[in-house]
């Protein structure tokens, strides 16, 4: 049984003058954020200004690197090669690790957004060239990875590359029997009950197992939880969720700490 | 009397598709290369590409941010406040760092491009901001800025930020007897004569003075020479430098050898 | 003594997954919706949208060009030339004209935006350049510029150009006794008084004068009143000012309407 | 037998500082240009230069809209709606349209770019929405589309939208038996031999056939004639074209004018 669990949130989306997320009000209650790079969202002041609060916070902080596709919010699959995304990952974790630098920092994990996030979830190779590229750029990063059916593929690689990899459960997502997400186009696919998403989650960490969406019971283990912070209403999960764990006694801790 | 200058150079300015400059033949002829870094000029795979050459000819690799101006290519004066050109430097160089670590080396310099260089040699409060950042994110990186009237004032901002400056000579560009650049609207800014260029640069770096162009003997110290490598003319221009200076047996070195 | 007065306000802004402005909410306020194009603000679905929601609320359609500055929202000064100013407004008139068209309108006007508005303040050679521009695309597109001390001027490079002008007046700015806005940097430089503003609104309209910041009583005349819809207290301004104008039996009206 | 055929070539892809394509020498020997729209290359003044240009040669003026991906010049398929094409199409047509009426002209037709133009040839419901949105825009524009398989799907669909349709053979390319483009990957999907090239075409718009790769004998009926112009090599190909259907007394002609 568990005593330790990461609360990840995905954060600094915002761009000039554009806001997106309660950055202010979610990186508190979390332990590891992942901060936009530039290329989905994000921009060299938000990132400066997210790793400041992260760091007050004692929060691991983390990069979130995209597809260059500001207009989709990088939400969109694109046709690019190992080689560009492997690129576009050293770029955006550099950049990142740059203001980590200043602040006296160094960054902790390193999650993909979106569109790249998904194509990787679809095709290892495309988790084995940013495993490379993270291992190349400082051995102590932890990648985040869907915890599900590429459990023993995705542990492969990361020791292939020297590095930890941290399994990611997402809160209010509906999972399938194989441990892979519900489509998010069918029913069912996300919890809107704060109590049953917390109370899962609290099972998850102690037992290793969550209810499938057809009632079957699996085994998932997971090392990070990821929660959102761009409402209020996705804010009050993220607080039933602490205080669900807190209460049954699991420590919520940057993933860097327990890994 | 110096025995050693060197040759820097702006590379890496392609772009997706666009290709701008001959890298391939002017690196091996330069020691110190200036690489875009993705916001006038540059991508993930030009400054991956570009570094690894760098690498390859021994010389000095060095980050070249700009202002944020694809389709001026950052030449156009842009009314950034100091903070935003600190995160932007911040952002640009560590994204070139990365590709640098990657490759197992570490940035030498950083000079900014176009509009911002040319802002920071009016307002010295900008390359005071660039020099805090440089220091901030390693500081053995060397600052490369104008020699000319502002030497005193950048020599003691270097200092208090502890690290190291380079003073510039523009190869192909007349000066003012005040030792600032003659403004290129003017006619007879621009040399055209590569012999007279290179007995300049010979002269310049054997007794640390130049011509101006109103014929004033000045004195000017340089660090290192700022050549173009974007047509076969300027490449010219490069071989009779080097020519001209190996003859004199004055050592072609990037400046953090001598520096 | 007017009878009609138009409400401007700029719209259309978010992009992409970014949201700025109440837009649904202020456009059935206004006569005349100033529609970002995609420079500074705005994108292709953004523009469509707002493009149909003015349609549908009978609000006159304008374009809302600005600076290629995504980051900075176009409210960063740049040095461009006129001949870039000409085509970067021909561009962005010309694509909004699309979605106008698409749905059986034509633009009404086109008013510069951020620091493209502010550098046709100082400079009437970029007002004669978007003047001719819009003449060229529309000859019934009308030219939004600040009423003020440049009104002669103006109004004859709107003659020379054969199209219409409406004259701007901004509803929380303080004046200078010259005409010109109080800068935004001095104190007392934005009202915050929704009955002053709105008072000082019906004044305007009623006897063509103001009171400038330093109390002198100034001639002004504006065909247009500048409103924001940003935030639910610019939208209670806004509500305020119809109510003042339509109790003193000022119609409100989109400026093609009556210029 | 026809007596009449059209050469198109991809024009005005430069953008800021960057070159690509011989604009000056190809254009005069085309008789329609496909100008880049500032999506995946092409800005306001690239646009408004080559519109000029296409103009002063009698050249028929075409938008090349193509997908926002400067970096991957369009050629990347993007997971975008159908919805977002139509409006990215429309945004980008507008824009050129501008440039067109500034100086007195039209827009004779559209031709999607790259990944644009692949994903309509595989989906005819992105061809049923670009011809729905230039129908919109102005009904006397020509969609240019691939000839081959879909050609009566196609033809009904510019007929639903009252808009004339020019299908497009490729000057370099080798067919399948089934009318379709032999995949770049494989070998001898591009020709190499200018001769062979100009004679096939020549063969092609009197006899309305092709050899496919495979040496069957296939119908293709094509209107224009899809031809490069981005280095000295294609500029050749370009002229021996024009030569071998100048001689065969075939008149080469703007789309516009014979269909």
């Amino acid at each position: 049984m568990r005593h330790q669990i990461d609360l990840n949130s995905d954060v600094g989306e915002s761009f000039g003058a554009y806001k997106i997320g309660l950055d202010e009000e979610v990186i508190p209650l979390i332990s590891s954020a992942n901060i936009a790079c530039g290329f989905h969202a994000g921009d060299p002041m938000v990132m400066a200004n997210t790793v400041s609060l992260a760091a007050t916070c004692g929060v691991g902080i983390g990069a979130h690197p995209g597809l260059p596709d500001l207009m989709g919010f990088g939400r969109r699959t694109m046709d690019v090669s190992l080689e560009e995304i492997g690129h576009y990952v050293a770029y955006q974790v550099g950049a990142l690790q740059a203001f980590a630098r200043q602040r006296g920092f160094s960054l902790q994990h390193v999650k993909p957004h979106g569109a790249l996030y998904n194509m990787a979830v679809k095709n290892t190779e495309i988790s084995d060239t940013i495993a490379r590229v993270i291992s190349q750029l400082d051995e102590n990063l932890i990648l985040v990875a869907l915890a599900g059916p590429n459990r023993d593929e995705l542990t492969a690689i990361s020791k292939r590359h020297g590095i930890r990899i941290a399994f990611e459960f997402f809160a209010d997502r509906a999972y399938n029997p194989d441990g892979s997400l519900v489509n998010r186009k069918l029913p069912g696919a996300v919890l809107h009950d704060d109590e049953t998403a917390a109370q899962r989650i609290v099972k998850l960490v102690r037992q290793g197992s969550v209810t499938a969406i057809d009632g079957t019971e699996i085994e998932l283990e997971a090392d990070t939880i990821c929660v959102h912070g761009d409402n209020p209403r996705a804010l009050s999960l993220v607080k039933r969720i602490r205080d669900s764990l807190t209460d049954s006694g699991i420590e919520i801790s940057p993933m860097g700490v327990f890994l």
